[in-house]
């Protein structure tokens, strides 16, 4: 494989150009930073466009797992120079393998929900961080689908992907406009469970054993008065403490699980 | 009260220096960013050495809550202008309320434990933001203590005294020895639980009833060999999707709640 040396490379200023929000919207692109993130995007399902290697920089079991896996998947590779690799790598973080995606946006009628389904809805997040536990947990838990309602941040953005650990590219991640989504969520006849500090009902009285939808809301300011009302159940958990909530994902981590082993 | 209005103030720039973890070691003091964060460090019980406002910064109720708390409990305060407030903030956060504690280190024999307590052990994390959400979470449910064995990163650094709304300060959290930590724990006859990526026990078989030592080990390299052997249960939650693990926060807050739960 040639190796790119110039860091002027026109695949290399497109690619790193990707790390800002205008470069992602207008080419409709995103960058995977590290070997386990773009692991884990190939196996979410991810279309990979191309990814860069750079061997020198390949560190552990995970770099080379991660090559193999390209190749074997057939993704355009590009080796570089050092040089030419921190030009592309995010922060400090020189570990060997930057991908290029193209994140499908998924619709509300693209989910494909199991029988008694589990499916969160996050309302207006407003840290990367947060929002990328978010979707690593629920992965975990095996959510049967997560839809954002009118994000704020970009689901795409390099700390979401970074904090999902490539969760973020799963097909059953859904966007869709707030009052599209209530609908959507309100005709599924699932248990609504909203999560608000003030509720006076435990999460754990909560009934997961048919499915049912979780739904959070921002960090500062919670959900918006559009989850509430008939049949809407608001949640919460208890605070023993000095504090009246735990983190945004903290919370959903809890409920997920909680869902999870009510259904056994 | 006397208005500073030099930025050049010496408790203004004592103060503004506690940022940096040098000064906060030389001074055995550490600064509390925000309205919210000072509320709950005096909620928790810390020595709160002196604080600063800035009234034409004020916004919201819990900066006016925080001011006549810190004046009723006798603290020591200073009104600044805008300008000399901007040098004492964290980043951008202008919100006219900073304190300064002297954060008491605590021992291992000076927690006090309850009937059937619960307690977090807290090896070796990394990321202060983590650490923070673990002691808001620990908080929440109500643990009787966490002990931190070895800590790496300043327990009274500003991210985790942020991340964890101010339950740093709360005399439950202990700090010890990894020799010294494991020799308590095991000489405390409670049931212990190691969280590990690998483990083949559900989690929801671990019982909580008479109280139990869950033991957390850091983001990258997990739980040291320390933590098995002889009545150390390992334990793992559920991985359903394409990760393995859960942000060590949102483990942390799965594992103290399913505690919680279980006590009723």
């Amino acid at each position: 494989m040639p190796q790119i040396t110039s860091r002027q490379n026109p695949r290399v200023k497109a690619a790193a150009a990707l790390k800002n929000r205008k470069a992602r919207d207008a080419s409709g692109l995103a960058i995977v930073y590290g070997p386990r993130e773009t692991l884990r995007a190939l196996a979410a399902g991810a279309d990979l466009v191309e990814a860069f290697l750079c061997r020198d920089l390949f560190c552990g079991a995970e770099a080379t797992d991660a090559a193999e896996a390209l190749r074997a998947s057939g993704v355009l590779l590009h080796e570089t120079t050092p040089e030419v690799f921190e030009r592309l790598a995010y922060g400090d973080r020189l570990d060997g393998v930057v991908s290029v995606v193209r994140p499908v946006p998924r619709t509300l009628e693209a989910l494909s929900l199991g029988d008694r389904p589990l499916i969160a809805v996050v309302e207006g997040v407003e840290k990367p961080g947060n929002l990328g536990a978010i979707l690593r947990s629920a992965d975990g838990a095996g959510l049967d689908a997560v839809v954002l309602a009118d994000p704020v941040i970009d689901l795409f953005g390099p700390n979401v992907i970074r904090a999902s650990v490539g969760a973020v590219f799963k097909p059953n991640i859904a966007v869709g406009g707030a009052a599209e989504v209530i609908a959507w969520v309100r005709g599924l006849g699932l248990p609504l469970y909203a999560t608000r500090p003030d509720a006076t009902q435990d999460y754990t009285a909560a009934d997961f054993s048919s499915g049912g939808v979780i739904v959070l809301g921002a960090e500062a300011t919670g959900l918006s008065d559009a989850w509430r009302g008939e049949g809407v159940n608001a949640i919460a958990l208890p605070m023993n403490g000095i504090a009246d909530s735990l983190n945004l994902s903290a919370t959903a981590a809890v409920l997920f699980y909680e869902a999870l082993r009510q259904r056994g």
